[in-house]
């Protein structure tokens, strides 16, 4: 029973609380980078707030609203640029899963220079900006890991600067902010936080922590699952309301505490290859993925299997599968080449090495095509 | 649902933990000040490994041994002073906890003057000098809370200093530390942890997260209660094998996570005085009122104390009582008299706006009273 752990970063909860705990960022310094993606920091509300704080806390700021989603390394080089230029002393990541990442890279490249080869190895001294953090999607819960995923050219596909330095000093959550996200993107980044959390307890790394956290996001997900079925049904996000999407926010956030001790498995890396190659979100590819891993592990491990199904309330994970073939729709196509192609690069990732259940080449080219069967 | 989070102490486990991760300590700096209590850190190995990790890692030290239980202020200036004048960087506070929230508050005073008058104000600067701390029992939690509880002779009473930069910097659990205390002890402590559990969830600032951590908790010390139960009847702590003496040190650990984000309530302020006027043990105290107040719970908010007598594997408080009651043995008498001084002196407290059920005087005075009935 050996397990590490560790999240420092400082979560503030509650609506209005970027603007209630402005003081607190005075902490971080007294010029900021805001990193965001190119609109919905804009239109949810969140950078609006976040430059009301900052004024009154008389912090001053540029802004860098050049993000896209599964940022570059580019992307990030050009962040620490400017952060630098402008000789900031901390950086806040608005938005959902990319600007938060780049965030965090750019925190990094902005206080010490990295080679673009050397950026993945994760050895570097101590030296990071300091970053407040803002999600505005239920999903990520990147506020409180110590990960970076930016998409890697080189290696074609999604790749982690994992550093305990890259834990953010403090996150604010504010469920209003993910109000006017779409009902596809309520939903999938909601499968992206289930996704965190069942993967926790499919690690070698979990723990009585994490398994005591991951369950209960797990519990906190399923609970808005009527909402999210209409919401899907609906095609509208306000199926979704405030008090539920405060719940997704909590979710996603142990979820992410979870992996911050965890990391991911499987899942994740066959993800990465579906988001490289076919742009499919990150969220959708780990709730396409995740049923079919979750029925080997039922062969595999049931006692495990069945403490998850448990907690989503299911006795099969075939009922688990039937529920996100119905939040999922219409699903894409992969060839046979492609399958074999994504499944050797899987293999090779180091989320191996952290499942509890391996599958092999074989196993794994069988979800794949068992995931996208409609 | 507002909550915040903050527990930024790194926490590592396992047999050997100390030596293990000698190397972290240098990130604290380059001279230490062991605090510990007169006996039990030499007689359990705790100091010797600490030593051994130091010189590996080129660390000086000084030692400060000379924590009684339940310290006083007296005692923390004449560490602070010691610390002082051996110009240490941090503090290692290895115990119970009493050695570890002596620890916190040598560590305050070490690194700013503060009269005796203000010391439990908490409103000072953000000046300490980093800790690392070893827990030698599985009850107190404080390895992971902001909390440093003195005897307070002005107050007639323990009263604590709170502030967020008493987190220690890093943990070191190892349950080999916990095997030589006698069974009274480890029962004392496993039932401390255990009403840490329980608060957490009756405290009007419980979340999601602390509620999730705090079931785990009572779940992992219930499924140590055969041993403990065992223990008590033989007198044997050797009825405590070491790998219930990890579940219990990990159940100690998440409950004071727990306490960390809710503090504690009614339950804590009335022992205080059990402790400080009878010199009754601060966990066997806990014991003595939890099940007492418990059985008021389940009148008030029948769903709350059901959710944690759930946890419990029971279906009443009374359940819990015959429990804790078998634990307890022989119980000590308290007059009339005493009974309502102390009632008066817990109303007093902060501990009573935390309590999402609150006891007037008439019925802490009924819980002391049914607490020690035989």
């Amino acid at each position: 029973m050996i397990s590490n752990y560790y999240m420092p970063t400082k979560v503030l909860m509650g609506s209005d609380c970027v603007v209630r705990n402005s003081g607190l960022l005075r902490q971080l310094g007294r010029k900021a980078l805001l990193v965001t993606g190119r609109q919905s920091a804009k239109q949810n509300g969140s950078e609006k707030d976040m430059k009301e704080a900052l004024g009154s806390a008389g912090i001053e700021y540029a802004v860098f609203d050049r993000v896209m989603s599964n940022p570059t390394i580019a992307c990030v080089y050009e962040g620490a640029a400017l952060a630098r230029e402008n000789k900031v002393d901390f950086i806040i990541g608005i938005g959902g899963g990319s600007p938060m990442d780049a965030a965090k890279a750019i925190a990094l490249l902005a206080a010490q220079d990295i080679e673009e080869q050397d950026l993945f190895s994760g050895n570097y001294p101590n030296k990071v900006l300091p970053m407040a953090f803002v999600p505005t999607t239920a999903g990520t819960g990147s506020e409180v890991t110590p990960y970076s995923i930016l998409t890697n050219d080189q290696a074609q596909t999604k790749t982690s600067i994992a550093s305990e330095f890259l834990f953010p000093r403090m996150a604010f959550l504010d469920a209003r902010y993910t109000q006017s996200l779409s009902a596809v993107t309520t939903i999938n980044t909601a499968l992206d936080a289930l996704s965190h959390a069942v993967e926790g307890m499919l690690s070698v790394k979990a723990s009585r922590i994490s398994d005591a956290l991951a369950i209960n996001s797990i519990r906190m997900i399923m609970e808005c699952m009527p909402a999210l079925r209409e919401s899907f049904k609906a095609g509208d996000p306000g199926k979704v309301d405030l008090r539920q999407r405060e719940i997704l926010l909590q979710a996603s956030l142990i979820a992410g505490m979870v992996i911050a001790q965890t990391g991911t498995t499987v899942v994740h890396a066959m993800g990465y290859s579906l988001t490289y190659f076919h742009d499919i979100d990150h969220g959708r590819a780990n709730g396409l993925l995740l049923a079919e891993y979750l029925k080997l592990v039922e062969q595999e491990n049931p006692e495990l299997a069945g403490r998850i199904l448990t907690g989503m309330n299911f006795s099969t994970a075939e009922e688990f599968k039937a529920l996100t073939d119905e939040l999922l729709g219409h699903k894409e196509a992969l060839t046979e080449k492609e399958i074999m192609e994504y499944s050797r690069k899987t293999l090779k990732t180091k989320n191996m090495d952290n499942c509890l259940v391996k599958p092999d080449q074989e196993e794994i080219e069988q979800i794949y095509v068992s995931s996208f069967q409609s």
